[in-house]
C-alpha cells in the first residue's frame, strides 16, 4: 500500500500531463500543492468550500462559457457536499445559466451564487461570503480568468474580456479584503487565478503572449493541470486518500457515467462551448479542452485506481 | 392635439389588441392601469425601478428564456435611464445569460442583479431592495411567471416551472414583506406576476387551464397586452405622453433598429426562443410570442407616432 504522499504525487502526476502545450516548468513549480491543498480542506472543522467557475468565450457560436472547469466544479461540489462539507458555487451572469444547468444535475442541491459583472456586485458577495450564517472557509477557482499584466482578464490570444467577466479574481487577491479563506486556484493555461503564484520567469515565458495574458492573481495553493477541469478531478481524489473516513462519501460520484451527466448538462442545458479556436469559433460540443469525453472519463478512471490501490 | 388622457387610451387600446386569444375581459378589466403606472413613476421624485423578466421555457432547443419580455425590459430601461432615473434589472440563474445579453446591448449602462432559483436568494436581494443607498421606488414584472392556485409556477398548459423559476414573486407580495415600492406587472397570458389582480372569475374562465395557471400575484397595476413585451412599450410611451420635459429623453432609443438590436441580442448571444408548443419545442428566432420581429416594430412605430401627435 502506498503512502497517502506517494499516492497524492502518483494523482499529482496524473493529473500534470501534458496536452498540447509543455507545462513541466509550471507543474514542477507547483508539485505539493495538491497535497497541501487537500490537507488545508480536510483539516479544517465546519469547512465551507466555495468554487468559483465559468470562463466565457465571446467568439464562440453561441457566445457561451466553455465546458472546461464546470465538471471540475460538479465533481468536487458533489463529493464535498456528500461528505458533509456545504458547497457554495460562484460565477457572474454571463456564465450562470451553464453553471446552473450543472448545479442542477448535482446529486444534491448546493448553493449558489451569480454576480453581474461589475466590480460592486463582487465587493458585495464578499461582505456576504465573510459574514454568512457559516463564512466561507476555503476558496477554489477553477479555469477562471484572471487579470493580466494590465489589469484587464484576457483569453489566451489576448483579447480582452473586462466586459463579459465580472472581477471575481478580488475573491482572492482584493488587498483591501480582510480575507478569511484559504485560496486554491486550478488552470492548465497560465491566464487563470492562481497561476499568478507562479515565478514571473516561469509564467511569461512558459505561455504565448506571456507578457500580457499571464495572470496576477496568486493563491495559497496553486494546482497546475494539463486540462483544469483534472485539477478538481485530482484534488477530490487527494483529499480522499488525505482523509480515509470520508473516502467513500467524496467519491461516492466519482464515476464517469457522473461525469458524462455533468458534460450533458453544461453542453445541452448550458450551451456549454468548446474547441475555439482563432480561425474557428467553439461550439457546444461534448468534449473539453478539444479532448473528447471519453478520454477525460478514462482519465478520471485512472485517478479512481489510485485511490483505490491505496486503500487496499 | 389629443390630452394626455386620450392619447394613453389610445397606446392602451394599441398594446391590448388581440393575438391569438380573446383577452377582452382581461383588458377591459384593466383600463386605465397604463395611466396611473406612467403616473405613479413619473410623479415620484428620486424614483428607482426595478424591472423583473425572464420566462424560462424548460422545453425548448435549447432550454432558455423567451423572447418576450426581454425587449419591453430593454426599452423601458434605456428610456429611464436616458432620462435620469436609476433601473436595476433582475432575474434569476436559468435566464440570466440571455437578460446580461440585452443589458449588455443598451445604449447605457444599467444595474443588474441576478438571484439563484432559492427563496434565501430571493429574500437577500429584497433586503438589498429594501435598504441599498436608493431603495427600490417601483417595482416593474414584464412576462415573468406567478405561482398558481397550488403555490407553484405553470406554463400555459400546465408544466411545473418550480425548479428552473426563483420565486421573484416574493418581491412583489411576500405578506412578511415590509414592501417600499409600488407595483406594476405586464402580462398576456394570465399565468403572470400580476395578473392575480384580476378578479378570479375572469382570470380562471378567461384563460386555458386557468384553475391551474392563474397568477395569484397582484400589483398596484396591470397592463395587460396583446404581447408583454407591448405593455413595456405602452408604459415607456404613456410616461412621455404624462410627462413631457422627459418625453425626448424617454424615447430617445425607442424606435426600431434598437428594437432589432435588443432582440438581436437575446437571441444570438442569449439564445432566448420563441415559438413554443406542445408538440414542437421554441428555438432561438427573431420573433416575440410566435409573431415576427418586423410587425413588433410597426406596432412600435404605431405607438410612437401616438405620442408624436400627441406633442404636436
Amino acid at each position: 500500500m502506498d503512502t497517502v504522499n506517494e499516492s497524492v504525487a502518483r494523482i499529482e502526476a496524473i493529473i500534470g500531463r501534458k496536452v498540447k502545450r509543455d507545462i513541466s516548468q509550471m507543474t514542477e513549480w507547483a508539485k505539493g500543492n495538491l497535497a497541501r491543498a487537500a490537507e488545508a480542506i480536510m483539516n479544517m472543522p465546519n469547512a465551507h468550500v466555495g468554487i468559483v467557475t465559468g470562463f466565457y468565450i465571446q467568439h464562440a457560436e453561441p457566445p457561451s462559457p466553455e465546458t472546461d472547469g464546470l465538471g471540475g466544479m460538479a465533481h468536487l461540489a458533489a463529493g464535498l457536499a456528500n461528505a458533509g462539507i456545504p458547497v457554495t458555487v460562484i460565477t457572474d451572469a454571463p456564465c450562470a445559466k451553464a453553471v446552473w444547468a450543472v448545479v442542477e444535475a448535482l446529486p444534491a442541491p448546493v448553493n449558489l451564487e451569480v454576480v453581474s459583472t461589475t466590480e460592486s456586485s463582487v465587493l458585495r458577495l464578499r461582505q456576504y461570503m465573510e459574514t454568512g450564517d457559516r463564512p466561507i472557509t476555503h476558496l477554489i477557482a477553477i479555469e477562471r480568468v484572471s487579470p493580466g499584466s494590465d489589469g484587464k482578464p484576457h483569453r489566451e490570444h489576448g483579447w480582452d474580456m473586462s466586459r463579459e467577466t465580472a472581477p471575481l479574481h478580488l475573491l482572492f487577491s482584493d488587498p483591501a479584503a480582510k480575507r478569511r479563506w484559504y485560496t486554491i486556484g486550478m488552470g492548465d493555461g497560465g491566464n487563470e487565478i492562481g497561476m499568478g503564484s507562479l515565478p514571473k520567469e516561469i509564467i511569461e515565458s512558459g505561455i504565448p503572449n506571456g507578457e500580457v495574458i499571464a495572470a496576477t492573481t496568486p493563491v495559497d495553493s496553486l494546482i497546475v493541470a494539463g486540462v483544469s477541469n483534472w485539477g478538481a478531478y485530482g484534488l477530490l481524489a487527494a483529499m480522499a486518500c488525505t482523509k480515509p473516513a470520508l473516502r467513500d462519501a467524496l467519491l461516492r460520484y466519482f464515476n464517469r457515467d457522473m461525469d458524462h451527466r455533468f458534460l450533458s448538462a453544461a453542453v445541452e442545458a448550458g450551451q456549454a462551448v468548446d474547441d475555439s479556436r482563432v480561425d474557428s469559433p467553439g461550439r457546444p460540443q461534448m468534449s473539453v479542452d478539444s479532448i473528447p469525453w471519453e478520454q477525460h472519463a478514462a482519465l478520471l478512471e485512472e485517478i479512481s485506481a489510485v485511490v483505490a490501490s491505496h486503500a487496499r
